[in-house]
């Protein structure tokens, strides 16, 4: 028997998964629902995916005049792929979707940051009450596994802090700042025209979206109860072009590094530019993300992706569907 | 219900396995049965681990007169952990222990790379036909996940090929050659001081643990059905300094790298030393090993870790020993 698939959202992420689906031509997972701002395209017997993809691209996708939070609500599926955009204040409206998903009693698989930033602690808790999991590794890192690697490769280690790059945006901008000492208002402009930094990119360059991985890591592998107000923040749009050649002179690279350990007096919870030996392991180039997971018996484990991209995404959010699916 | 366990070996992992055990307190697990070339001690309701450690220290463990082999066939276990040292061309004794421990289907963890070189398919099938896991996360890479990182948080990718450093004291030796401009005999003298290169270190120098490794991953992971023999191989004793300076001067470091693609053509498996650029990932310093696993999906994933070392490498071992109580 497959399991019946809802997936909310048909933006780069949802494209990516349809499409990551309708290659593999697995049957343990069938699409009954897709869904986008513009309404819903539903079929109990497995959509035809490649062929939502097409008319989604033309623009002439039948939908029919159900909005997500009634697919969420009313069609019959077990597992919600929830991959709405993150908002960092509210969470909506993908928290709304988990919320009501979970106590339906299905499994549910997003890469969206709100809502795990946000209420970790009570989806995780209606996720148990209900005997269905909540899963969300496309949150953290793209196709960089890091909450699979430690549930699965590094279990029975006990994880003592997590530390990294996890913004391409803000690595591309250091890597071409340092490597083509060019300051950082072109390097910026550059990366907007390539798309690598969105038309507004506040919420990459001043630390938020690395803010939020800190907050999910902290809550959802190391057992803090924090939230986004608590981190200690500072982005990269400081940085200037002369620090970055000082840097280098050293044998150094400045990096946006986030942190997080929870031990008592130690205790760190932070994002901002630091200085990174060029020889280190997390000195990654580009848009690369980079994390160093300090574990009790494994020592320092790196584990170094692609932090963003449609496929790249899509592979993380496939990860965790598979581990349900390993469950049954 | 707790898992029986029985211990073959108790050399440097078979020590650290047993650590490990004794600090966990995890009762899915009971030790009955350790061996080493002296005896065996034995106890059905588990035994005292602190106990065996610290009399083995002492030299006043008191075993009984029963060989490895026959714990092997006599003892009530479900779990046999193989941790006797490799031999790259017979794979004994440890190769027939585990044989042994399959016909009887029982569970096999091992790190002992001979018997998972030579005779994978053999046993891989042995292990199938009676319906038990033989899992070998500690041959490659100690404390870096390998297989389980594939097997786990990779699982839906296709992978195309894996390419790395799997060899920590060539890489120690590179390192030193290069950071500080000495010739090879010279930081292999020192090496050996410190414990991290063998009295007799062809086996790593001359590249055979490397190509162990390869023979493993082209196996085990690729699907390939290859030979220590097949592997185009090159040792790092003919690296000279001024090669490395070199290098330098270009930005680039030696390293001694493993590589396996299985893909017509351009079929690669090989051991030998090449130039890495030192911003890659590859780049790493020291004894760390790091492993490029290349993906259809989630694109190019980099693992770095501790590639050896005795607890290090029970935190691989206990890994495939968690993953056989998940399947409970």
């Amino acid at each position: 028997m497959s399991l019946k698939v809802a997936i909310i959202g048909l933006g780069s992420v949802g494209r990516g998964v349809v499409k990551v689906l309708s290659e593999r031509k697995d049957d343990r997972f069938k699409v009954v629902a897709i869904t986008d701002s513009k309404g819903a395209v539903l079929d109990d017997n497995g959509l035809d995916l490649k062929d939502v993809l097409k008319k989604k691209g033309n623009g002439d996708l039948a939908r029919v005049n159900k909005s997500s939070l009634d697919v969420v609500k009313e069609v019959d599926y077990d597992i919600l792929i929830e991959v709405t955009p993150t908002d960092a204040k509210t969470g909506e409206p993908g928290l709304t979707y988990i919320r009501e998903a979970l106590k339906r009693g299905k499994h549910v698989v997003t890469s969206n940051k709100g809502p795990v930033a946000l209420n970790y602690q009570e989806l995780r808790d209606l996720a148990k009450k209900h005997g269905v999991q909540f899963l969300f590794e496309a949150t953290v890192g793209g196709a960089m596994p890091v909450f699979n690697l430690i549930r699965g490769p590094l279990a029975g280690n006990q994880i003592t802090s997590i530390k990294g790059i996890f913004n391409g945006t803000c690595n591309y901008i250091l890597t071409r700042m340092a490597n083509e000492e060019l300051p950082y208002d072109m390097v910026l402009s550059e990366a907007k025209e390539l798309g690598i930094a969105e038309a507004d990119p506040t919420y990459d360059v001043e630390g938020i979206d690395t803010a939020l991985k800190m907050v999910i890591l902290a809550n959802a592998v190391l057992g803090m109860d924090v939230k986004l107000e608590d981190v200690d923040l500072v982005g990269i749009s400081g940085v200037c072009l002369e620090a970055l050649k000082l840097a280098g002179e050293a044998g150094m690279v400045i990096k946006l590094i986030g942190e997080v350990r929870p031990n008592g007096e130690e205790r760190v919870l932070k994002v901002s530019p630091r200085l990174v030996p060029k020889t280190h392991p997390l000195a990654v180039q580009g848009t690369l993300n980079a994390a160093l997971i300090q574990t009790k018996l494994a020592g320092e484990i790196f584990v170094i992706g692609k932090g963003a991209g449609s496929v790249e995404t899509a592979s993380a959010i496939l990860s965790d569907m598979l581990y349900i699916a390993s469950l049954k």
